[in-house]
């Protein structure tokens, strides 16, 4: 059996940090400067994220980069 | 002072990575399918590298992908 892609791995726990400080993906779009359908896509897995963005994100909710990463 | 790029501290990470295995960058190259051209760019923090090609270079290394970031 294969492990899960990382996109959805990755996907997952952004959305989990995001669900745990209470914010919609327009909240987190807000913060970090990306739009909120990317991180719609980001967060189902659709998208291959590179590490400028994941370095927005981390900081946008205020977590380390590597704590969005399996 | 502003912190260092995530794309320098990234590259710095991968090449400190593969020089403990004393590996060249051709030879992370031939573990992870990736061309040696392309990890000398991802290394010299010129490249803004994402998640699947991240888990490529982890596996071929034997570490995990929050392993390469900050």
């Amino acid at each position: 059996m294969r492990k899960k892609d990382i996109r959805i791995i990755v996907g997952e726990k952004i959305r989990s940090l995001r669900e745990g400080l209470g914010w919609s993906q327009e909240e987190l779009g807000f913060e970090s400067g990306l739009h909120r359908n990317y991180i719609g896509g980001v967060e189902r897995g659709e998208r291959n994220i590179a590490i400028v963005n994941l370095d927005k994100l981390a900081k946008a909710m205020g977590v380390s980069p590597r704590d969005l990463l399996p």
